[in-house]
C-alpha cells in the first residue's frame, strides 16, 4: 500500500488539505495528517478544527509522497518549519511525490527546495517566487515528482493527480464515485 | 449578514461539507456547523475527525440557509435524525435556502422533505428516491430555494452555488480567490 504523509499547520486551507485526503484515501492510498502543533489540534484558515492523525514529530522519510496544503498562514507556518522544508526535499531528491498547491509551493521555492521547476501556485504568491521557479499558469502542473496546484478551486484535481501518480489504475473509480464525468 | 447551519453527522463526507462552509466563509455568510453527536467531535466517512461548532440540540430556525452534506453513512444518520429532517422542511416551507449533495437528497426525498422537486444526488442513491422527486442527471440543480449536487466531485460547485444563492454579488470574488476560471 503506497503511503503519504500531509503537514497540517495552523492556518492550513480546509478543501486544499481535505479533498486531496479523502481522494487519496479512497484510492486505497494510506495517508497519514501530521499537526505541526504540539497537539492533533489544527485550526484551518477559515475556521475549522481538524485532529491530525499524528504530531510531526518524527522523522516521516518511509512515505512515497508528502503533500504540502495552502492557505493563509498555513503556507507561511510550513516555511517556518525547517524540519517539514527538509522532509520535502528529502522527498523531492529520493524521487518520492511532492505535491503542494496555492502557496505553499512558494514556501517550498523560498526554502530552495525547487529550484529551476516548472510549477504552478497562486497567482497572489506568484512575487514571492520571483525566478527561483518557472511558474506555468495551469490549475495543475506536474514536473516528474513534482505536482503542484493553483488554488483551492482545483483541490479536486490535485487529489486526482495525487492518485493518477501513485496509483493511475484507480483514477477511474475513483472520479467514478465523486460523481465526476469526463 | 446571511447565516447558514451546515449538519455534520457520523459518516460526512468532508469534501461535500467543508469545502461549501469554507467557500462560504470566503463569501462573509456566517457559517455554523451542527454536530448529531451529544460532543464537538464529528468523525468523516475517510476518518478525519473534525471540530463543529456547536451541538445539534436547538431549534437553529434562525438562518438563512440549511446544508446537508452526503457521504455514507452520513446521509443515513441525517436522515435518523427526525429533528433534523424537521429542520430541512422548516427551511424550505419557509422559503430559505436548503442545500443537499450526494446521498443526503436521498434523506430529504424519503422523509418527505422535497416531494415533487427536481433534484439530483449520487447515482448510487437513485433507487432510495425512486418517484418521490424529479432527478436530473446534472452536477447542480437549482429548484427554487433548494439546491442539490450530485457528488464529492461538485463540491465546491456546490459551494459557490450556495453563496451564488445567498451573496450572488460575492461569486465573483470567490471564484478568483480558489483561482477558479471561467
Amino acid at each position: 500500500m503506497k503511503k503519504v504523509y500531509v503537514l497540517l499547520a495552523d492556518g492550513f486551507e480546509v478543501i486544499e488539505a481535505l479533498a486531496p485526503v479523502d481522494i487519496m484515501r479512497r484510492a486505497g492510498i494510506e495517508v497519514i495528517t501530521l499537526s505541526l502543533n504540539n497537539n492533533l489540534e489544527v485550526m484551518s484558515s477559515h475556521n475549522i478544527k481538524v485532529m491530525a492523525d499524528k504530531i510531526f514529530d518524527g522523522e516521516f522519510k518511509d512515505g512515497d509522497g508528502i503533500y504540502f496544503p495552502g492557505g493563509y498562514p498555513g503556507y507561511e507556518n510550513l516555511l517556518k518549519s525547517q524540519k517539514a522544508m527538509e522532509l520535502g526535499k528529502y522527498y523531492l531528491e529520493n524521487n518520492k511525490l511532492v505535491g503542494a498547491i496555492c502557496g505553499a509551493p512558494s514556501s517550498l521555492a523560498r526554502a530552495g527546495v525547487i529550484d529551476g521547476k516548472n510549477i504552478t501556485l497562486h497567482f497572489g504568491c506568484y512575487d514571492l517566487v520571483g525566478d527561483k521557479c518557472n511558474i506555468i499558469d495551469k490549475p495543475i502542473v506536474v514536473d516528474g515528482n513534482l505536482i503542484t496546484g493553483s488554488g483551492a478551486g482545483y483541490s479536486v484535481d490535485m487529489g486526482l493527480a495525487l492518485v493518477n501518480y501513485l496509483v493511475p489504475e484507480k483514477v477511474a473509480d475513483v472520479k467514478k464515485a465523486l460523481t465526476i464525468k469526463d
